[in-house]
């Protein structure tokens, strides 16, 4: 490893890192041919599958950024987090936990069956597309604009821009998600809906549809790494509790199936996306003083080619590297 | 808050904390109504259901003890976790993780359903029975004895002592456990296990019924929270990478149904037994300096009054006072 | 029993049958209160649970009506044998198994579960709602009134006049199946749905809310006991290989959960609705001579009290008692 | 068709159906080749898969034999139902009905699931192999040989011989069935064996591995078509209750996840064994008068290569062909 660097978390040794960055993405992008970009969503088979970007974010606001770093996507899955923690600052956490349960469910993302099969009171938790579409239900707001209102206001404020809805990929979830009006459904049979579905549904596809970039995902990620605060300012943006249940949930349920492997073998709170984005939120840790961005660091990664279990097959294996590397498991 | 403490991390403060310690064990005692003494294994239901006791040791040694801290109990399910790392120190660890995954099942502990409505590869993780009884089959050893010797070892070192098996409580779960011996036929035909079931059931039902005290419990989560190593001399008792996989897995399964709610509201890596024994290990935190065993410590708790999901009901709710008063969380 | 009866299958016996029937639907009645009027439709709330009805038709045209003989009533699921008839008959019964198969499924009749479970290739069985929306889906025709046609026709060839339909109840099902609406678009995710599924479902509703008596039950039930032909005139009304096969799904699968049990119990082909109708098909049988309607006959129930698997409760129990007093079984 | 023939049930037109039935055999027999023997028991390999051999008896005793039909083979699944026969001839109908359910279970027959997914109070219907157990525990004895006495007496009764055990097939039953064991386990823990899991699991691996050949198989169809009774003496070898109860299971849940198409396409109780073997129960039928067999007969074919359902291949479609050609269909 890099030698002779008394401090890993200063700006002098960014450019240390950003070698050593620049090579790990160019020796997974050949990863890429491993996966395939999603085909569920139409619009989303148009992303270029060998794309891999990433970008990282200390808390000191050293910046590495590799790769393909400009691509817009969308949020897709991601958004599950935002609208989770958004409705908990809305609601209040136990009405929030009161609804949704936070157990990894061992079932797809997208299954009905789990609910049928354990007659569950609430959804298993607000990760998989039951539990999300049940917490869009509960955002406060007559139409759909309205409910999504907070989520736009919690991530200017942590952007710096106020993002926008890929309507492309909007109208292409609208009409093609079956499986999520089946869900809908059983949800508002099941009674666990808290408002008209189609609005519900329309808030749920608009949150998936919003566009970031990988600098983006970076600075959601920070912010979580610091428990809601905003690493200038010390600001609460997100209150202390609400953003560690987020990190929680993401290491518990935030990878689809593969989230225990995703927690064993990197180790650090995530939250991936069909679009092929990854958000990944490190918070500080007591390591070795030679490790860089020990005062934690936000991730994002961009690689829409999708191993089987529906997260970006080189940003993971890219992810799981540097976090050896640098040690940045919580465990 | 205690104030005026320049470093919680000193024998000088353990009398300060001792009396917090004893506070809340003293008021938690009274939880231990809410639950009930497990009745699966008729000697189980001989614990007293009032009792309540908790040890914690941090990196230092300093220790604060309180309530029922003698009283000896079997290991039960935390004995999956030991025998999971035994087995990957004795055939290394992607040997491991071919035959068992490390996903959160979403199904009650002793389930079959979810090995055969999934027609899985391998169990889903070491800690539910499925996972434990498939590690107990690949333990080197012709007999239950050979195959348990790494394990005393281990405890061992650990411990200090050699713990001992419960013969009584041995002899009732052999008799008894007729969901395992299910559970071990069906993996027989599935060809999970790799050796004979007999003496695989045999090993399982004794690591099960070793001995030990909070204590032990507390020494064993302080080697996990320090990675593997002895906090004295630093030597490597479990190689980090496995102490660090035992502790996600503790962390997303050990609570049974409840692991995700455990982690959201403690945060902190944990297993539980039907026993009502719990053992946990709090990694070194970046946090408030006035926050004490900073340096991780080990946690064990005794309570055999269980909840509905099989923990420790008076255990958990001091686990998750304590935890919060003193930030344990690793998110 | 009734005896010195030369022939039971002549007009000049039906006055001795009419005596025993109303002394078993007056015995019956009774049970009435140990059922419950469906609630899940609002409207259906509103039939009163103490009616009890039975007519039966014999090959000969002899008929024996007793108790609560006028009310009308929707269909519900017994539309879903209609609709399977006339898809068989407008698409070929080939075209038809290889969508639908006739498989009892061990589940509820409108569980999504078993579809996901066992990522079926095609739903169970038509007499299962996922079935039944399928079913609904192959129906030619661009509108539902198209759909419903060739079934109205069926219907009013075997009646003799053309039932109407219950707009109330069709708008209150329309309004509040969410479930069916779950199902409808699970199927439509998974393919197996073969047209626009707002028609599909209001096809689905507009079949079980047509509007009929007892009456037209036991025409209907007579016509399949003849194997699908008009037993004056010999006219083929029918296929016979389609009558059978409805009779084989009304006896594997047609009173829900109830199904097998009432195949050991009555042994009659027989479907039942939540509506409280049930229609039965008694075929022909070499049988004890001194038994009545040996040349088959078709049966109409009503009885709104349902028991907790959704059948009539005395209904069931007055079909039981009738089948065992005159041999009715099939086996 | 064959024509000019006034009686078919008379010796003299033996002739004519034996030309059709070897005709029909000589055809499917080279259908065996779509199958294979059965390997989950090593023993039941050593079967010739070309095999293929049919006897029919009818209520006159006129029988028509064709293909291989002295071969012996063991009942293997058909014994659940004569083992269901004899337990409620010795413990009374209403008993068993409370321990075994007769609701076909949608599940392989072999399943374990549904016993924990659905929380049954009893197994779904003695002829899944839970429920076959459970009724292996309820007869009486205090050992295996004891509780198969009745067993072999009634088999002696209908078959004029003890059939004999076949000790190579028992004995590879008993040390390969991993399943069955894991089965017992379960069972034995939700408390529905009324006896030793052993000598459950040995009367049952026993009441599989009896020895018989078709005619047996027909014999027994014989009865059972008759109700029960002796064909020639009118004598009740099984009550009447008794033998329908078991023709409506035969037809429910006789051919593993293939009845609900078995009793589409050919429409009579039948149980196959994996083995090879199908015995049928034809009941007499009000049937066109060219028909021969009215009076019902009773079938027994061997063919031990099996489809992917369990079922005997070349046998199943030598079935379907016949039973629609001399309209053998209950419906």
């Amino acid at each position: 490893m890099v030698q002779g660097i008394a401090n890993w978390n200063t700006g002098q040794t960014q450019e240390w890192l950003q070698q050593y960055v620049d090579d790990w993405v160019a020796f997974y992008r050949k990863h890429t041919s491993d996966g395939e970009v999603a085909s569920y969503i139409p619009v989303l088979q148009q992303a270029d599958p060998d794309d891999l970007g990433i970008s990282i974010i200390g808390k000191s606001g050293m910046t590495v950024r590799s790769g393909d770093t400009e691509i817009p996507f969308t949020l897709q899955s991601i958004s599950k987090v935002i609208s989770f923690i958004v409705a908990c600052m809305e609601r209040g956490v136990s009405y929030m936990l009161n609804r949704v349960d936070v157990e990894p469910s061992g079932e797809a993302f997208n299954s009905i069956m789990h609910l049928e099969m354990h007659q569950v009171e609430k959804p298993f938790n607000p990760l998989i597309n039951a539990g999300a579409i049940t917490v869009s239900s509960i955002l406060p707001g007559k139409t759909s604009d309205h409910r999504l209102e907070p989520i736009y206001l919690l991530l200017e404020q942590i952007l710096g821009y106020r993002p926008e809805l890929n309507v492309e990929v909007y109208e292409s979830e609208r009409d093609s998600s079956m499986r999520n009006r089946a869900i809908g459904y059983y949800l508002l049979e099941t009674g666990f809906l808290e408002s008209d579905l189609n609005v519900t549904l329309e808030t749920y596809f608009k949150q998936c549809s919003i566009e970031v970039t990988i600098d983006d995902l970076a600075r959601i990620g920070m912010v979580l790494a610091n428990d809601g605060m905003d690493t200038k300012t010390g600001e609460e943006i997100i209150p202390r509790q609400i953003a560690r249940i987020a990190k929680v949930l993401m290491l518990t349920c935030g990878m689809y199936d593969a989230s225990g492997k995703f927690a064993t073998y990197v180790g650090i709170p995530a939250k991936s996306g069909v679009s092929g984005g990854i958000v990944a939120a490190v918070p500080p840790r007591v390591r070795e003083e030679t490790m860089p961005f020990t005062d934690g660091c936000g991730i994002g990664v961009y690689g829409p080619a999708l191993g089987d279990k529906g997260n970006s097959i080189a940003g993971i294996r890219l992810l799981r590297h540097i976090a050896n590397q640098w040690d940045f498991s919580i465990f």
